[in-house]
């Protein structure tokens, strides 16, 4: 698995280098310390491999693997870049340094700190290029424990949705990847250092009109990196790809929770371009006598939230109301109530005389109206009326800007990072069970790990996307590297059958490296930018609404003896199906 | 079509900026004058939106369309990157000039020489980038004529050896591209400037040990270039990216026609590395009475060629002579004769006795040959004789290194672009009949264009290979732009069924632009770069012999439930069939 260096070299410099060189060079995490270039966006000061003579006397923090240790004084450390020695500390102020490296087996991940020291003489080993010198230990963590190499490799999980390929073997299929996702864990814990591709993936979602089964992504993992490290990444990544004629992109994005984005925004990816934020006025009427505000109020979770659409009682006729209120009953079935409010008159609404003084005037602070605008009012189990607003406020928002009001600037480019998502959500058929809320290789937030045994559903994970313009052009995590957290979430939280995936979890158990990553799609991100109404204008021959490729003719017919050397035949459906299919593929543009 | 400049910026900067950025800096073609990025390699000085008040009085030549044409005084020429207004000229004695570019369709390709100028006063365009200035001609070439827009896309050839993909429509499936030629000739066509991509592609071989089913391109194809360019490009590219310690690349590398290829390594991937080169020694038995050589070189195109094994006599023994022989008689048909010779003695052979001292010597000096060497002798038709001696080269380099003789510096690593291809060759199952020698879209050789209708077996091509220690890294040609030449090629030459190609014939018609482009098997250059012996090595998740991965279990059985969407069934074959399949897989390693 050990990839030379000049590899990486010829890697980067076909692709990769520039786009990440210039951020890493921009994002040294301390203004007095250049990184090596190594060892941008992680935990790690230095590589294993590169220290010399011109580094004694560095303090340095380092991450790798247990190559062996000699008589519990020397363990020789290895990482992608190389091998150095480590000194394992012998004084008795140490001992729980030491019992780490002693203990920890071979091939076990650690993370050292400590100096750069000369060997004594006699010492040197000039057969290693890091022969000079040794690492001095003062602090040392056990990142992974490893099980006896080797593993075996058994099964592997076939997800849905995949596009098959026969082969030529009967009744064998392969399958077009949806995304490398567990190829690049496992190179990962192989012992690759950084993955970079620009991915070509496949999934055949049928007619989907703003998808294509075939995209491409930008696709990311990097070994002892946190959540940090990769969002510097990619914010440097795009900051350096930037178009100049677009405005200059600021670092670093803001970043918002999850509940914040959902309370907010009603919408795990706000388009933070404008206001009209849902307020939470459930205190405001707490102590009033309306009705469907106590229901509401007294249930579990149960809130007021309101949002103020700025000028909507100029712009939105009646007709705009009602279609909101029905979409809101037809898609949440929740009530909402607009307010149409002169601020300095009685408001125009049938709860009207059933509210204070006092309680009007702290409704119109919290929610900062105007004269002409429109309160859209709802209440409700909170996350059912935070998604409703959140609808009605990107399409109040439409609304208005067809009256010519500007409330999305297309020149400004809103980054934002959405963090802190739940691990887990209640199935929706059966809610009393849990499934993962992004994918079952998730890391649990680290301050919420005790929550796994306790009252998992309220575990915040590692995952996080990146939103821009109210759309998600992004998304990774931290990986659990830990086989028995993996095999606990797996068996016990999902109830998964952990047999589908024994590959993934022998392999976490032989010194999987911490590690993380991301996907940009890179299709959706050209189309923002582009200010395209479809990810098809930034593809070149793109697949049309039904999949076809009108410039090939794709999907196109076989003679039978092409479809022979696959061992597969054609079920043709009932005729008047097939005549339908046929009909509807002339129709289409 | 029209590709804005910031998403250029952008794909550079995310993956091909440096790559070609460094090359593009260091081969200006002339030491005089710096040439703008977008126009290196290729024949214009500049492109026709990038003209400014700055360039005032420069001489400059320019590519593009013709976007319109005002009054036969100007016309508005338009490349990928803009717009540039050309004043034509009126005066008597540029009147092919203004011909040309009075006469040619809108959307013709043009190549126009002159100078930049001022606009008179009053007549700038503010709202033109190039608007301030205007090119006054003085000489202009058609390119390519256009026909009238828009045209229409119609059918698609499929090639054999393609992975299907069964869609949700019956009987209909996707194929997964072997590559991207057609449509990366169609981006040219569409107006694109260059197209770089780290191209994944499919080849369903069965089982090949070398190959691998999934492999990955680096995909080029440009517009306005020649085959200098083209090299030029590819041989920057490597040197940047060739890994320091694997010592440097010199440029640039060096030439040979296929011809001479054939004739002195009787292949075309030569494995410069060491000689035993091919001599031709049919004027040396021209006059001998030697009946087997007589009988060769009394036929059309015979010859009598040799190769000189060094210290053969010492290394090579009766049976490597023996099976060297068999090899000649079962895969050529063809008689070789060993020759023993120690210069100073009588040749240990039984025809020494029919060749006379005069000859003898002459022999020995053209061969260069020394004590302990052996020549390996074969006479027949030219190309056979050569092929056999290219096979019998490598075979003895082979022979000559397992007894420690070492000929092919592992270190050493030898560039070699073979050119001057034939554009066709004899059908081998008809030789009256032509094929392609590469593919139909190779445009002919501009000296042996006027052999197309007279001797079209003649006819070189602009196709050009790169060989590396002997295997082919990449090739590429200049591709015909013209439909008619295009369609005389398909129709007369090669008899094909030009309906197939109809939408790229078509295409060409509409002012497609002189174009062309090559493809590096990048997973066979890491192999060779790397020293592994097989592809799979630089691969990760390879698939076995068997196109296996043996990671993920694919390709693997498939629930008949998971077929039904793709209207398709398994068709088993008899028992004892499927038993024996499922054997060997088993047995693989």
């Amino acid at each position: 698995m050990y990839f030379p260096s000049w590899m990486r070299q010829l890697y980067r410099g076909l692709s990769a280098q520039p786009a990440w060189a210039s951020p890493r060079r921009s994002l040294v995490l301390s203004p007095h310390r250049r990184l090596p270039e190594f060892s941008s966006f992680i935990a790690r000061t230095n590589t294993c491999g590169e220290l010399r003579s011109s580094h004694l006397g560095q303090e340095v923090t380092l991450c790798g693997w247990i190559q062996y240790r000699r008589q519990n004084i020397f363990l020789v450390l290895r990482d992608f870049h190389g091998l150095v020695q480590i000194v394992i500390p012998q004084d008795e102020s140490a001992a729980s340094v030491k019992k780490i490296l002693c203990e920890a087996p071979v091939e076990s991940v650690v993370q050292v700190s400590g100096t750069v020291v000369a060997r004594p003489p006699g010492q040197e080993n000039p057969k290693m290029p890091t022969g000079e010198i040794e690492i001095k230990v003062k602090t040392a963590e056990l990142l992974n424990s490893c099980k006896k190499l080797p593993f075996e490799i058994k099964d592997f999980v076939k997800g849905a949705k995949e596009f098959l390929v026969p082969s030529r073997e009967p009744g064998k299929f392969y399958s077009l990847p949806q995304s490398p996702q567990q190829f690049k864990q496992l190179l990962m814990i192989g012992g690759f250092d950084r993955y970079f591709q620009v991915a070509r993936c496949y999934r055949d979602e049928g007619s989907r009109p703003d998808r294509q089964p075939e995209f491409t992504q930008i696709d990311i993992e990097m070994s002892f990196v946190d959540q940090t490290g990769i969002q510097q990444l990619i914010e440097g990544l795009l900051q350096y790809s930037w178009p100049s004629d677009r405005g200059a992109v600021a670092l670093p994005f803001p970043s918002m929770t999850f509940a914040e984005a959902l309370a907010t925004y009603g919408t795990d990816k706000p388009d933070t371009r404008f206001g009209m934020k849902i307020i939470d006025i459930s205190n405001v009427f707490r102590n009033t006598e309306i009705g469907f505000l106590q229901d509401a109020l007294s249930k579990p979770q149960g809130t007021v939230k309101a949002i103020c659409v700025p000028g909507g009682a100029k712009y939105l006729k009646r007709k705009d109301i009602e279609s909101i209120r029905k979409f809101a009953v037809d898609h949440f079935n929740q009530e909402v109530l607009p307010v149409f409010l002169k601020t300095s008159i009685n408001w125009n609404s049938p709860v009207a005389e059933l509210i204070m003084e006092e309680q009007r005037l702290e409704f119109i602070r919290l929610m900062q109206v105007q004269e002409d605008d429109v309160i859209l009012l709802t209440a409700g189990e909170h996350q059912k009326a935070c998604s409703l607003l959140g609808k009605l406020r990107l399409e109040c928002a439409d609304l208005l800007e067809k009256k010519g009001v500007v409330l999305r600037d297309p020149a400004l480019f809103s980054f934002l990072w959405v963090v802190d998502f739940p691990l887990f959500l209640p199935k929706e058929d059966n809610p009393r069970e849990l499934e993962s809320a992004h994918h079952p290789f998730t890391a649990p937030h680290p301050s919420d790990i005790h929550l796994l045994y306790t009252e998992p559903e309220k575990v915040r994970s590692q995952h996080y996307d990146l939103v821009l313009n109210g759309s998600e052009i992004g998304g990774g995590s931290i990986r659990i590297h830990n086989a028995e957290l993996q095999h606990y979430v797996l068996a016990t939280l999902l109830k998964e059958d952990v047999k589908l995936l024994s590959h993934l979890l022998q392999a976490l158990d032989y010194g999987a490296p911490p590690h993380g990553g991301i996907a940009l799609g890179l299709d959706r991100l050209m189309c923002l930018v582009t200010g395209s109404p479809s990810i098809r204008d930034v593809i070149a021959f793109p697949k049309s609404f039904r999949g076809h490729d009108l410039m090939s003719s794709a999907p196109d017919c076989v003679p039978p003896e092409d479809l022979k050397p696959y061992h597969i035949q054609v079920s043709w459906p009932a005729d008047s199906e097939s005549e339908k299919n046929s009909l509807n593929l002339h129709q289409e543009s």
